[in-house]
């Protein structure tokens, strides 16, 4: 049976990249998005992926929002450094039509709690951004936790240095207790973190091949994707092009064995000088019982072999 | 050829363990000890090599004095965490004979050195307190990062959080400066760490073995050991036994296949916030050459079945 897809994204020049490889994967379904804040505000990354899933051919593909902001805050501001990465609107800068549909009006959290009791085992979630919207459904019910398929989850950093810090990711920053409840409630998740991502790497080359499909589709994902390589030039000059995180979570949900990982319990910190470190539960160091796993190898040439296969089926759509 | 061993211990309770180990291990020749400071001082570190050695039956085993502190200090005094958990004499407070030897005139940074040139890719080099003899050794001969069969330190913790601190082991926070002299210098190492020591554990039932025998060796060890037990009740009460961090580096020297490994180019924080945590080098995460190997996985059942057959060996000796 075709695996249902939830992705829950802040979109964001990645996120976006992960909206077209779920849809050009056919081992998957992908039956919603769920909007979070990080690299947008909320709104602005809701109106990106109804306005991206209207463009990549897949109205259907309905939109919930999810929480604007961080468990333990009242509001939420997008860092400067998101802005320059991901341009002011998320999407590089490159102007698309606003979609005709709306958000839907169930909330995200809603949604996330009936899909589990929809598709039980069969339903992989995929968060990209913050984990208030999963925390949030966990707590709101708890059960969903051994009801739902698996997490695989883009974010942290356990044997590299964080991006935001010396020891803290970007979307787990955002957002530290929020991922420690989820870390620590005992859900069977794959965190795909630095540690894989910054070794899977696009560069303009792969781009221009979407490029010259001439395709309002391509057009736009090579347009949003160079903003995203330019701005890593200026953050990550040694590094010879740009991460693929986001696209490399639905990557692993659609196949596993893209991904080497270390089944290892894992906790927040969320107190202390390094909080939002992502690191094994010294608590539960010697269970037996790992629910996690990190991925700490890839194999990078197979994966950007999917990737450019994928990206390039959505691309190429007229 | 039987492979030539240097242990560079601050002799410490789990440091006794290691002597015992390589002495009960065929594979490998004790070739010499080399003291530093840490759960001892250096003096104190190498009065006791001395006298173990005798009291466990090879006088043959000439102890070297390393350097006292570490590289950018002029001083070290013992913790009181330290003391609480080996004794005040490093060995659980056991009063056992004095050797009536010395320690040896050559430096210990200079042993490494010539013991590098003479066994070369047969030397393995087990240090199990801070890096400072070998960061040292290299810096005077920077060849041997070459030349040398491997290193198999006890020491750092890459996926599980510190000892000393929640970012920083006991080893590492000693000298990181030295620790990461000797990560980025490209010497093939394997970092035998709390990732996998404290899921080694020992209890009084198996030191009771020992004590049986009752031989010198067997009451000593077991004596020693009782001691460590009943300090980690009170600093790591969930536990359940002692970490058996020391004879581990000693175990995956003789065996590799005791511990999975994840290969890796390490690095230690030297500066900020998280002074003294091993972490992946970020700048050379896509080396494809991999110089070091963190252990991430231990066989616990087969490392503590060696490590009483090999202790026990020693300990029965009259």
């Amino acid at each position: 049976m075709t695996k249902k897809l939830i992705l829950d994204l802040d979109t964001g020049i990645d996120d976006t990249l992960a909206i077209a490889y779920a849809l050009g994967s056919p081992e998957v379904e992908l039956i919603g998005i769920v909007g979070t804040y990080g690299n947008v505000l909320l709104k602005q990354g809701v109106r990106n992926d109804l306005a991206i899933t209207d463009l990549l051919g897949h109205p259907e593909v309905k939109v919930y929002a999810g929480l604007p902001h961080a468990l333990k805050k009242d509001s939420f501001e997008v860092l400067p450094v998101s802005a320059f990465i991901h341009g002011d609107n998320g999407i590089g800068n490159v102007s698309i039509p606003d979609s005709s549909r709306s958000v839907e009006s169930e909330s995200g959290v809603d949604f996330i709690i009936d899909a589990v009791k929809t598709y039980g085992k069969d339903l992989i979630y995929v968060p990209t951004g913050p984990q208030t919207n999963l925390a949030a459904a966990i707590k709101k019910a708890p059960e969903i936790v051994n009801e739902i398929g698996k997490v695989v989850l883009m974010g942290g950093a356990l044997t590299v240095p964080g991006n935001v810090s010396p020891w803290s990711e970007a979307n787990i920053s955002q957002d530290p207790d929020a991922a420690n409840d989820v870390f620590r409630s005992g859900i069977t998740a794959t965190m795909v973190g630095l540690d894989v991502t910054l070794q899977t790497l696009l560069t303009y080359k792969e781009t221009q091949q979407w490029r010259d499909f001439d395709t309002p589709a391509g057009r736009f994902l090579a347009d949003v994707t160079d903003f995203y390589i330019k701005a890593y030039e200026t953050t990550a000059p040694g590094l010879g092009g740009c991460g693929l995180h986001d696209p490399l979570a639905v990557g692993v949900a659609v196949d596993p064995t893209l991904v080497t990982t270390l089944p290892i319990n894992m906790q927040v910190d969320v107190e202390g000088a390094t909080r939002g470190r992502t690191i094994g539960d010294g608590d539960r160091l010697n269970d037996p019982q790992k629910t996690m796993q990190v991925a700490v190898g890839v194999d990078v040439q197979r994966f950007l072999s999917e990737f450019m296969t994928r990206i390039t089926s959505v691309a190429q759509n007229k």
